[in-house]
């Protein structure tokens, strides 16, 4: 994104997120990651080709939202493996984030493909705006501004 | 986005919402939509090619996410303005979300430029996961799954 250092721009951390995430893969590529992938031929299902493919992951490294870490199959060569930092598990409300409003807004067939679910209860989930003592906001009650 | 057809994004959401959303842009007149832009003028200041400009928001327009509504102020000539539809409403989530990450993973200098707040009470919102019964729910535990 090249508007990055207009006043408007300058320290939006949307803008800012946006050049870190914004390109063509990396979301889906961490959707995946997401969704159990850490091998190379796992990513490529995504049908990103593969000659981008290398590069998108080097990005995501270098953003320092996946790891790369050797791993040796019995009787296999060595490969790497990349695997999600904190970094990258913390875009995880942006993907929630755009799949609910796809779901809610898209004609996507008769279900989703992608839920969200507390691994400890099992019930699914779904962002809510809190306020800094817990308490859910309504949505229609959120104001944005840009902050001084 | 070209590989929307394959069957690991072809009913995703969030496959899906980057098509309508992950255009270059669109995020980010989106959030000057919510921080109160209306006019074409306005939307300028985000640096983005006055011959982009009307393309993008006939798009975001024709995506449903803004509709375009005549105004006239007192003397001049009858111009458009450009408002959030409920659509766009719901896509707050995601420039939240967008925000939350860069303000934690980016270094912006001394502060961030966007803030979300309750308007009836004034204070900070942030996003979270929440179950169905409104329980918070940490985001290392959420799993994420393809949906069968």
């Amino acid at each position: 994104m090249d508007a990055m250092l207009l006043p408007a721009n300058r320290a939006c951390p949307i803008a800012g997120t946006l050049t870190v995430l914004g390109q063509k893969w990396n979301l889906l590529l961490l959707r995946e990651a997401f969704l159990g992938s850490t091998r190379f031929a796992e990513f490529q299902r995504i049908g990103i080709p593969t000659a981008t493919l290398g590069g998108r992951l080097d990005a995501l490294v270098a953003a320092g939202l996946l790891e790369r870490q050797a791993y040796q199959a019995e009787g296999e060569r060595t490969r790497e493996e990349y695997r999600l930092t904190q970094a990258g598990r913390d875009a995880l409300p942006i993907l929630a984030a755009l799949a609910q409003w796809g779901e809610t807004h898209l004609d996507l067939g008769d279900r989703s493909k992608v839920g969200f679910a507390s691994g400890s209860t099992g019930r699914r989930a779904h962002l809510e705006f809190v306020d800094e003592d817990g308490n859910l906001v309504e949505a229609a009650d959120i104001r944005v501004a840009r902050a001084s």
